[in-house]
């Protein structure tokens, strides 16, 4: 039973194992810094299908096939799936699940879908709802600029703000056995307005939410910004992630030397398209899935905060005025099911 | 610690009482068969706001209120919100809730939603993931009709198996203790695909997932139909009823006398628009929340199987001439905690 550390804060009781996982990437994916840990590479962007969407699909089909395939699991073997994206309806997920027949909870929280699946996941596997339960998400250039900004096609001039919606996809699955990484204790994220209006800088729109869950996290396990090696965020980019660490400095938490931001470390910054820095539900899902949880796995990391970061905006909304409220879900990920227990009990914490 | 009763079908061990809920609904709600069960009715579409959207989110923030003061609860007794609808990055939910400061999941499940959430707040709850959690979604006529097909000015002629989208929101709050109602079961929905492609023909679209989660149901339960006074669907309309009748029957599951539709019950059919009946997450979600709950509560009903049904399309993915899947969770809603247990130890169940 997962025990309750403060309000929507629960430390896992038996450490859930994430024993299976894949990054799935497109063509300017592989051409970062990150290219040799994806675990496939699409060169084409319609990933031979008619459509984006379509093709945006297929990324989450590939890469729930892969963290099958690795962890030589069946369909059969996952009790549920917690999915979405950032396309209308979620339609990214749905069409991209369905032929595995496996049950399924939809869920939204922008490009902070997989803190949420990974949360979701880690609390029904510890409480045993489930014995085996895969979280997905996706992201795609050309769906999220059709759906949120211009057609690509159209040519429009990005600001210097803007993110680059990464074309990826990342799929693990949590089981109550294994080995490590394992998940060790989750904040579910409250929703953040603090009333940023402008589409093209959701970095600035999310590092409010981000904060407020590191700090939300940090306070209800007693626990430090030197208790991990990073305090990872999705898509904060280059503006989002000064304002991170500038909100937290005005709460005394210290977090400039243990920060990292999934949409700083995508992308090679001299290519000038990519503004900010990178973003989408697939950014953080398969950075944390290619990059941090292998390493995770081989103990060269021991823990790390993982919070995934979402604008709760919509086109219609946004053209009507109204601001950008943002929200953030924290997953503590360690290689230890049991370590740090000890300072806990010398801080009279838990 | 609930029980596995079959794939994605959990029994709660301890079942968790519903202990507040409430319904609100625009003008044609009050008009209908069920307008006097409503807590709340708003004759102006827009709310007293700007727009349509923001309408949408008064009707969320009217619902959690109600449900808040009729259990005599402060924000801070919430642990937190399961909620989704039917907008857009589901922006109707993130705008409505978010002054109340309560740590928040996003689901998306089309109009399956309130299914949904009630079926993640129960797990959570009987599993002490948090003692008191809330699930809410609404749907709006006018934001839905600009959303999916026309903007309701443009006057456009509406199929016969059209429906009508509920201007409607229920809430309600799960807790471990309490009086009826109590959830005692619940299966978790798959995506089914029956190649319908008609987005004027939703309910045609819904009724197989509907059909795939009660036989699942049923199955993992070892129950039958006439366990329930009701097995009720969301929306499937005068269409997808009968499909739904019948695809039930060609498994030798006769449910022809205990089925209901919510969107069947909301809309007087003297009232041409109405079509093939009621749609919406709005639609479940109040007809749940002002009809069934308070019968349920009182011991006029003993169980029902709620199975609220969701078209998991988008406008893009239709146009592009894509099917239609759905999806469909379902929950034994009781008036008593331990009734038909004797049944199921008879029947060599559990």
């Amino acid at each position: 039973m997962s025990e309750k550390m403060g309000r929507a804060c629960f430390k896992m009781s038996n450490p859930p194992s994430i024993t299976t996982f894949s990054a799935v990437g497109g063509k300017k994916e592989n051409e970062g810094p990150l290219g040799k840990f994806f675990d496939k590479i699409n060169d084409d962007p319609y990933f031979s299908t008619d459509t984006y969407e379509q093709g945006e699909s297929q990324l989450q089909k590939q890469a729930v096939r892969l963290a099958l395939e690795k962890g030589k699991l069946k369909n059969d073997d996952i009790d549920f799936i917690f999915g979405g994206d950032l396309l209308n309806q979620c339609v990214g997920t749905t069409f991209g699940i369905m032929e595995y027949n496996i049950p399924f909870l939809g869920i939204y929280g922008a490009c902070s879908t997989m803190s949420e699946g990974l949360l979701l996941s880690s609390l029904c596997v510890d409480n045993k709802i489930g014995e085996r339960v895969l979280a997905v998400t996706s992201s795609h250039y050309c769906t999220a600029e059709r759906q949120y900004r211009m057609p690509v096609d159209y040519g429009g001039q990005r600001a210097p703000t803007s993110q680059w919606t990464a074309t990826a996809s990342g799929c693990l699955v949590v089981e109550n056995s294994g080995n490590p990484p394992f998940v060790r204790g989750v904040c579910i994220g409250k929703i953040v307005d603090l009333n940023v209006t402008d589409a093209n800088n959701m970095g600035a729109a999310m590092a409010p939410a981000a904060a407020d869950t590191v700090k939300r996290f940090l306070d209800a396990f007693e626990m430090k910004p030197d208790d991990f090696d990073y305090i990872v965020t999705g898509d904060l980019g280059k503006v989002g992630s000064s304002l991170f660490c500038e909100l937290l400095e005005k709460e005394n938490i210290n977090v400039y030397k243990k920060h990292t931001d999934c949409g700083l470390m995508l992308y090679d910054f001299s290519d000038n398209d990519v503004n900010s820095g990178a973003s989408g539900c697939g950014c953080a899902a398969s950075v944390l899935c290619g990059y941090f949880l292998p390493k995770l796995k081989s103990g060269e990391l021991k823990n790390i905060l993982f919070c995934a970061t979402g604008a709760l905006l919509s086109t219609t909304i946004n053209q009507q005025g109204q601001p950008i409220p943002s929200i953030s879900h924290g997953v503590w990920i360690s290689n230890e099911k049991n370590n740090l227990d000890f300072k806990f009990k010398q801080r009279g914490g838990v």
